[in-house]
């Protein structure tokens, strides 16, 4: 018998050699139909695969990012067996699960592939679905897997095989398809119920242009049909929301040759929403006592040694400029300028804990393949703060900051978010992690209790911590359910010791502070780019660039719609008369377009009874309304922020 | 006869060969004993040289810098008689008038010069004075020059004569000293009537340290005793509110040796000021109808190719970074990456003028010896924008910078201040002058008109102007009447067609427009700088960074101190409560030398009657004062920017 410990942490005896899918169906038929995977002691196995010792079990379904992945990685296989019956003769180089779904890298041996193979594909796919073959594993000895591609002629798997040591080598086949596979995969092919071939692309073998082009044809399966139609609506929202188009649209920024790739410039209805993000955040972080500072784009090299960027993060930083015999780098990262602020006076426990902030403009350099609209730049607005504190004050301010994201999320409508924490291994310490036993499980473990006291949905993984201290990632999804990396916070024992960081504890002694990195906006790029889809470019008015047009019907309300105007200015309502010489309709539509929330139609009817006929954007006609009744309900929602469009 | 104009227009004939110095006693004996030089034909000469043709003149005085620096040239000139008469076989370098004085370069054969030695030179030189000696000018041919300071010994005039031509060399002699200058000089020495020696420095000859060093005496002189007397008083205030000095003892700015000289980081304190102003600027920009925009610190090669400034202002910009084969620079200034903004959208005349603005940094080589606290950095907050506009358009849009200009004089109590124009050469136009002629002279003549109108003092400097346009350079004085120069505004004709920016015209014809380039508030840098001495670090309340400071007489007021910290921060007055276990006193001087607006001392008394003691910085105790009505007080002071003390 072998002692099976469970994720709740309950122990069971099973028979030696039981799978992870009979232990399933040993609890119930349903749970077992889900499963798709195993996680023993931590790896990834098949769920068919005999567990010979005591070991800890997590079974893995749809809802589990391994369970995805080895459900696109056992897709990838099927689509392979479904080219190998349409293209006899094609050879297979790799085919792995993707962020969303799976590809694999072909080499049709020169045919050509259209868009109308891939619905052939598709087809066929489904129907070796309906077989239900199982994948099986079976090791094999390095000769026996060179003989089997040798007579296949297949060279990309004998240089694959090449490379691996006799006893490593497994094969996995289903239905009439075999290959050359690490695993894992799913129990069979019929849980693959809903398959689409997205993409044909070329590849250069080992990705190398003097190789041979490869074909790689991307897909991505679900589970169900209503899972992969709603993939697919999604997508097709997505690229209608697409903050390269709607930047351009609504005038957000532009990119221009001369100034260079990954380098924005903000027109000004960007800055508008820029000023707008920064005004929140200074508020938000006045209330929250954080002081604010200003510090220069460069420093000279020896910053960056002190700090470790160079040589460790060298490649993610433009290269230097050499000036009176000294190198100067651009900043990558404000931290360094922060702590030299910290360092320019003699600091005391009274003055802890201290949080220094500034939307630090930072530069790091991307490979211009890399470069993707707002969402990957060399130009980084960041809205960066470090927070220099007592081991006793960690605590309250990691859970400050924390709320401070709760309470961005709620502003801006994000409702789905996950913090990943990331620890260090114990086994690395001295090596990869700074060698603070003691600190480290202290505040992972104060990180873990506020994520647990604050409700937080959150995800440990173990052995990805900075080198200085446990990181969170923040993910957060737009409404459309895509995914984004918002920003990291981060906890660091180690720079205040490299800058020789000290206050002068109550005690008299001197103190190294513990400093909190924290950036809960992230990039006014990224988070710009996020809101655009996010909103669709429909901005919550607090936000909008143009927050109402006036509509005069005709010319002879022009002098209502100023007076209107005026009033609105007034209330530092942003506000714009439209007075072309067009007709409402027009006028209406053209509005529409550039997304303003509301719009003031002004004719023969509102001058007499001084009013305005307000349309709201995406609610149409709201009806006539008193001048003062409207201003001050649109200052009310202005000032709320409200995100609230009903 | 010759006719001599004079700067009022009115025309007088006089006898040919007739002085300066003649022609104003003849007008006034006051006005003569005034004269210490004449402008003739625009060239600057001895008062007492004979005029031979028609003539402009204009009589130069006290008041007039040409007056002052002729005043100090022969200053300098007296100085060195009293050196080699206390100094025998002295030689001398040169001598010119500076900014503020004069200095000499004198090789006094290994002697050195003390202190106590300028005492025995100022009594000398006052002797010298008395004798009222002319100073002498008179022709000398090449050989005879050379003959006599070979005579003399005097390799250093050996070597300036060499560098002449026969027919251009002129001496200059006032009682026992003569020198070989070009001049020109005062009338004689009588007029100078207060005489201070300010310094000795070394300097090598010809400012190569391969040479010899000579000894540097620094002086100044004025025309009264009273006039010394004041400018050595505002030194010693200068020295006082040194902007270095202050911005340390305030927390404002820090430099750091790992960040690099010239790259302020603007502590908390400081930051704030930054904030107040760019409110301020972003407000009044907003209402004058600006817009703003966010541009890259960084661009490539080829923008500043497209501009000019490579390689024209090469020297001071930072050397390139080379990045993908490509060489990016920081910017210099922000007006390429405005022109790129202007150029991303299709422009009409309906969007005309467009006003584009930024608190953009830009990074400038600047010398290390040149730098100089916040006075001269390396890298630039900088107060810009750009107006893009057409002819027509141009005077209303200068007009609008200058009011601008003024109202923020007002506001910071600016009560001197002075434009200086300067216009093109017609001699060089399509040299060094964009060949424009009549664009030069109708912006030129509108440029002019709208100083006289606006009644903003001026001057007009010929042959001055940038390459591209009429160029305005404001200069400043402080309450202790040291000159600042704070920032330019250009016109510029050339950028515009070198970027190929358009508009299309009311007659659906593309056009080009013309720029202005204004930063009212010149850089945070400079302004900041010259604000810690205008103020003497004594902010205005809505500037200064804590506004009120609250001091509990004890512990037990404590609570009363917070309730009011509170009720301060929620009508957004920066206030800190002072909680140390401190006497009053003690607290109230603390405070003082931090500068804090105001203070509110509560004890029993302010307590029972629900009430605070308040004390204004520079004026003491102003008694008892309901919260409220203090409250109120504060917030119309800072929202009206009042810089009134009193």
């Amino acid at each position: 018998m072998i002692r099976i410990t469970f994720p709740d942490g309950a122990v069971r005896e099973y028979q030696k050699g039981i799978t992870a899918l009979e232990i399933a169906k040993s609890i119930s038929e349903g749970l077992a139909r889900k499963v798709l995977a195993a996680s023993v002691n931590g790896q990834v196995w098949d769920a068919t695969r005999p567990i010979e010792d005591d070991s800890a079990l997590k079974l893995l379904t749809w809802d589990d990012a391994d369970g995805k992945s080895t459900f696109w990685h056992s897709s990838a296989h099927l689509m392979a067996e479904a080219v190998e019956s349409l293209f006899p003769g094609a050879k297979f180089w790799v085919g792995p699960a993707i962020d969303k779904g799976f590809y694999y890298d072909i080499d049709l041996g020169g045919r050509q592939i259209t868009e109308e193979d891939l619905a052939k594909l598709e087809k066929k796919m489904n129907e070796l679905v309906k077989q239900n073959s199982s994948y099986v594993r079976k090791s094999i000895p390095k000769a026996e897997a060179l003989a089997y591609f040798t007579e296949k002629g297949d060279e990309y798997k004998l240089d694959l095989i090449g490379g691996l040591n006799d006893g490593e080598i497994t094969f996995y086949t289903q239905g009439a398809f075999t290959d050359l596979c690490r695993g894992p995969h799913i129990p069979s092919t019929g849980p693959i119920k809903a398959i689409k071939l997205t993409n044909i692309a070329g590849a250069y073998w080992k990705n190398d242009s003097n190789n041979k082009m490869l074909t790689r044809i991307y897909g991505v399966t679900f589970p169900s049909q209503k899972e992969l139609d709603e993939y697919l609506a999604m997508l097709e929202e997505a690229k209608k929301r697409d903050h390269r188009k709607l930047g351009k649209e609504l005038g957000i920024f532009t990119m221009d040759d001369d100034i260079g790739p990954g380098l924005p410039l903000w027109m000004p209805n960007g800055t508008i929403i820029i000023e707008e993000l920064e005004k929140l955040a200074k508020e938000t972080e006045q209330a929250a006592g954080y002081k604010r500072v200003v510090t220069p784009h460069i420093a000279k090299e020896n910053l960056y040694l002190t700090s470790g960027h160079l040589p460790y993060y060298q490649d993610g930083m433009f290269p230097p400029m050499e000036l009176d015999g000294t190198k100067y780098y651009l900043k990558a990262m404000n931290c360094p300028h922060h702590h030299k602020i910290f360092s320019a006076e003699p600091r005391s426990y009274k003055d802890m804990p201290l949080r220094l902030a500034e939307y630090g403009t930072c530069y790091r350099y991307e490979q211009s393949g890399e470069l993707f609209g707002l969402m990957r730049v060399r130009c980084l607005h960041m809205n960066d703060a470090h927070i220099y504190c007592s081991r006793e004050q960690f605590a309250a301010e990691f859970r400050a900051v924390n709320d401070m994201y709760i309470k961005y999320f709620k502003i801006f409508g994000i409702e789905k978010y996950v913090m990943r924490l990331s620890l260090h291994d114990p086994a690395k310490l001295g090596q990869k992690y700074i060698n603070e036993p003691e600190l480290w499980l202290e505040t992972e473990d104060m990180v873990r209790k506020v994520l647990i006291e604050s409700n937080i949905p959150y995800v440990e993984v173990p052995g990805e911590g900075a080198f200085y201290g446990p990181k969170i990632d923040v993910q957060i999804w737009s409404t459309i359910g895509r995914e984004f990396t918002l920003a990291t916070n981060q906890v660091d024992f180690a720079q205040g010791r490299r800058f020789k960081l000290e206050y002068t504890g109550a005690d008299n002694a001197p103190a190294t502070p513990l400093i909190i990195h924290r950036a809960p906006l992230g990039t006014h790029e990224r988070f710009i780019g996020f809101l655009l889809e996010h909103y669709a470019g429909k901005f919550p008015t607090w936000l909008a660039p143009l927050q109402v047009k006036i509509l005069p019907i005709s010319d002879k309300f022009m002098d209502y719609a100023n007076t209107l105007l005026q009033s609105l200015k007034n209330a530092d309502i942003r506000a714009e008369v439209d007075d072309r010489n067009e007709k409402i309709g027009k006028k209406i539509r053209d509005t529409e377009l550039m997304k303003v929330p509301y719009m003031f139609v002004v004719g023969e009817k509102e001058v007499n009874e001084n009013k305005v006929a307000v349309r709201r954007q995406g609610k149409g006609d709201l009806g006539s309304m008193d001048i003062d009744t409207i201003i001050n309900q649109l200052k009310h929602e202005i000032a709320t922020r409200s995100s609230d469009q009903e």
